[in-house]
């Protein structure tokens, strides 16, 4: 395995979905940043089970602890240790079943990776659980990019094939609240009636964030390798679910001829911008000042409560599995933070490493 | 600058597309291993430029040197250095235009970034020409990867909007050659006439490429954050105009029921496989034993002939642009072997890391 | 910071001398290795306080906590999250003393780096109590070591300048328990009555700790810079207060001629020996089959009881300063088992990446 | 292997003594900064071999190439490629004695570590030869310290027992020049007196290297992992026949009582100091702004012209030996300015990643 992410900004995922907890350590955040548990809740809250009917009824409390790294209020230049207890696991299902791996899920590739040794207990270290610990980490990642006027969020943009009309960046920052972090409100109700219908059937939907950075400055990015789309590729494929990252035009921008698809520069109140974005804010692996603008796939729920066919790997024999367990029809809305975590710490990072963010915050 | 990719098998890249050479470095590939110029010239030879209508005129030899690392025919377990020289770099049009940062390319942002002091001839390090290293590194990946049964290939399913017709592997693998490294043969020659017309337009054309491997053994990959098809994406995203990269069904997956997306485990010959291949072979973030199904949204040659609105940086000036350089109308064909190659580089990472290459061949 | 250590098994350290907890999170052990807490409490009991006369009398349970990665006794092959809880933590020394810097201690480099943002309770991130972390990660390591026939242990040579005689490997193995774990009888009732004196006195002393791998095959060591040495050392100097290390003869083979100081090589039972150790089983930093030796000098407490000088630096002017913490004479004889872990972690990782040690324990 | 040394500015070294070039590849550089061959041959002159009566008379004119990453006298940001020609290699004695391993050199290790197929000529990527690639990269990062005020030197301070009298650092910046790089001209004549000695019986003799750095700021160094004593002591060994390191007071300070190895803080000229300097200009893995002090144990060359016991590996029978190739009777000569190399770029390397080094060299 390998659970750490970064190189000056560095996240370190630790926990499984029904152990103890679910954590992450910090390294490398500056000292001096203000930091306790309101900082970190409210995106925790985001991503949190059983809020919503959408979602599944699993009721956790998600209660951040900030076990090292903070004193007096202030990070102290330490590994910050952020965990969120276990409490309503319920293995059960699991135990039944354990010899049925699930399909889409990594039930059979950890099994045979890890020699049967792998906690197979609600997706063990493969469940979207462990997304929390991504989720405060951002938390954090956040606070110091908002120290240099850096911002992150994302939106739902398709759920189930219903896609949101475009919006402005201004009509996405003031999005009203609705289940599934939609900024067009008439597709987000086509949306979530979507998603009950698949629940009714036993079955599930999968959809597309759009995630965005604005108030980069120009010259985040570490070509070659770590050029800012590779960081960012890397740490959104980390998210459970996710089979797909294109950053601004993506893929549209292969049938684009040339002419269309280069963004022209422009010089607006003396800076110079393009006057379009197909790039998403990116030249060569280096922001560009404009927003960075990425769109994630995220596959339906794997787990669903229709039957489906399965192996049993002890008897080598095909067999019918029907998941019992609780299950959202839809991951797409809790993912939302996720992918604003995974964007803000990698952002992080990169700021760290172009000099952007000091060792001390003052 | 971050150059350096990979954990226990990791590449170096270096040069400039109007300096002296351009190379790699790769550092721990076993001992053992037969290697001589034959093994990595065939591939450099793909990807030289001048060699088809389609293509910029440069003509490079384009001769690999072994300069470190191999010995008697066989890799030592030292680094292997691999170079080509450049020859017909000429730099005239950059010096004119360097205050012209051309649309869609790394000039402004590297200009910013680097302070002024980035080579801009040839757009430096931000050309196409040091994806030579990642060849010259693929090869000796594909060389180490056979030994263990695995097959990485690639071939062109989109051009300027035209799309191949799917393919079984076996008609991808026995394909016949042709100027776009399409299987599809038909679709091949609408695609060439495509960029054919592009060009002479003074315009360019993106696309798709699909890499496959072939034969990967179930356990390939380490979560999270090291997961196999993260670790691709970034690798994959370092190849300069790759803006978008998808597994499996990718964004189609998106669109999909889970009870459609999910697929079904049965057994054949004796093993697991699944009788679906939405996944793209790759169940939470580790090799399941299937094709592993890779797609990279190329963009459009960014450097044009038709004349661009960009900004003279030096007198904050809104001018036009005519780039006169030599410029590939479309970079997919020549890009196809660079993914072969970031796909061999990167599952030979992996390989090594889960103990199935070990440091000497034997 | 940085507090992760290693490449495939890997270390992160968290946790501060009076903050809620110590720990560590070991990335990278296999899966399939059995481990509960009485595999790791023993290590953790050897570095304890208040177990003897010349320790610092701060009572600590220690009791390990094994918080993930562990499951029906076996690793998962997730990362272990392994802590300790601090409990009888008194800070109110510290807080008066916040403006004076202790001599010999990270104080003053804490306080400016970390913009005096850093928890300097009890030495906070400094204190010799995070080697606790170490240690638990440490009995892990020694676990798998034990798989390959690889044993490590380490030995009191010299206390405040009263050196051990020589002792044979078996000796040492066999050695009888005393304070200070020193193979020497004679000599270790000498140490002890010498860190008595000192204690009494309001001072302090150091010490060398000889540590020993035993079973090594050839080959471990990654050169150039990840040479064994290179390894060990950069692991050993992690360890608060370590001032030197060396290896084999170390220093004194900087007085030695060639032909003394090079190891002749013999036949011994069909294996190639060497008839002396003066390279401490490290030639071209590999592993040559012959027992590891390395030296680490350790200096005397720098919390001592006796007034020193230091400089006030809210006012910047000199003070002085009286010690009145809990702080052993000798922290020699509870360093033994940190500079055992430290080298059963090192040599993990360094046998992991030599593939002697697998992804699954079987 | 593991040739990359370093996180921010790193280092990656190739080559062997006996094939076409020796190189080193930095990365991470900033862009901006003034380099030619100027700055880099003088160095790589004081090391070259077959200048002095003490050294081996292989004639090597060990010009720098700089071959990629300089454009236009500065440094662009891209890797940096610095290469020296092989020239006078004489594999005639390696050819001959390929079973018989020498004793003190790696031929045995790396034989079994690379199952034969390492390049045995000269000692291959074993020999002191790779370390030009080290003082390359250490001229360049010399001039980047020397803009933040960082100066490093190292002198011989022992050779076979003979020890230099204590200097002041002015006196060893100010030394004479004299073969053995000595700031004590009578321990010097004694030094070369002795080496001649020893190379006239065919033996050789070690010695001790101090390194210094002056004008470092407070603040470098990232405990707990990557201390500064830590990083400088994993770079050192790297260097062949490196046996201890040690810092400030070092070994000596384990028999020091703590009110004597302590240093007192005080202020002088409104800075805070120390009165002593035991620590090495270290406290707690930080440098204090004092001056940095280490010493390196550089065992006696291994390649002696007396006969040697060793082993035929073919026929795994014990054979004597005896060396015929052209080797220093004293290293410590030349590896004086390799210890400066290693020193510089570790501490260029932890500038940068504690924000003093920027991406751009203003």
């Amino acid at each position: 395995m390998s659970n750490t992410l970064g190189k000056l900004f560095t996240i370190t995922s630790f926990g499984e979905s029904h152990g103890q907890l679910v954590g992450v350590i910090i390294d490398g955040c500056p000292a001096g940043l203000a930091i306790d548990q309101a900082d970190i809740q409210p995106e925790l809250d985001r991503r949190k089970p059983g809020t919503s009917r959408l979602v599944t009824p699993r009721q956790e409390e998600d209660q951040v602890q900030i076990l090292s790294g903070v004193f007096d209020g202030h990070t102290t230049g330490a590994p910050i240790c952020l965990a969120i207890g276990n409490q309503d696991a319920d293995s059960t299902a699991y135990e039944k079943a354990r010899q049925l791996p699930r399909p889409g899920q990594a039930d059979y590739t950890a099994y045979v990776k890890y020699g049967g040794y792998n906690d197979y207990r609600g997706g063990g270290r493969f469940s979207g659980r462990i997304t929390a610990g991504f989720v405060m980490a951002g938390a954090v990642a956040r606070k110091l990019l908002a120290g240099i006027g850096v911002e992150v969020l994302a939106h739902t943009v398709e759920i189930g094939g219903i896609q949101a009309a475009p919006k402005a960046i201004d009509e996405i920052k003031a999005m009203a609240a609705n289940e599934v972090h939609c900024a067009d409100a008439v597709a987000a109700e086509k949306m979530i009636a979507a998603v009950a219908a698949a629940g009714k059937e036993g079955d599930s939907l999968g959809g597309v964030i759009e995630g965005l950075a604005l108030g980069l400055p120009v010259g985040l990015g570490e070509p070659v390798f770590d050029a800012i789309d590779a960081e960012l590729a890397k740490a959104l494929f980390a998210i459970p679910a996710v089979k797909g990252v294109e950053f601004g035009a993506g893929f549209a921008a292969a049938r684009l001829k040339g002419s269309h698809n280069n963004d022209p520069f422009a010089v607006e109140n003396g800076k110079i911008i393009t006057t379009t974005n197909n790039a998403g804010g990116i030249l060569g692996g280096i922001s560009n000042g404009m927003p960075l603008v990425v769109r994630v796939a995220v596959k339906p729920t794997a787990s669903i409560a229709r039957e489906q066919k399965t192996v049993d790997i002890g008897k080598m024999q095909e067999a019918n599995l029907a998941i019992k367990g609780r299950h959202d029809a839809c991951i797409v809305p809790r993912a939302v933070v996720v992918v604003e975590a995974m964007i803000a710490v990698t952002l992080c990072d990169l700021a760290m490493r172009a000099g952007l963010i000091a060792g001390v915050v003052r």
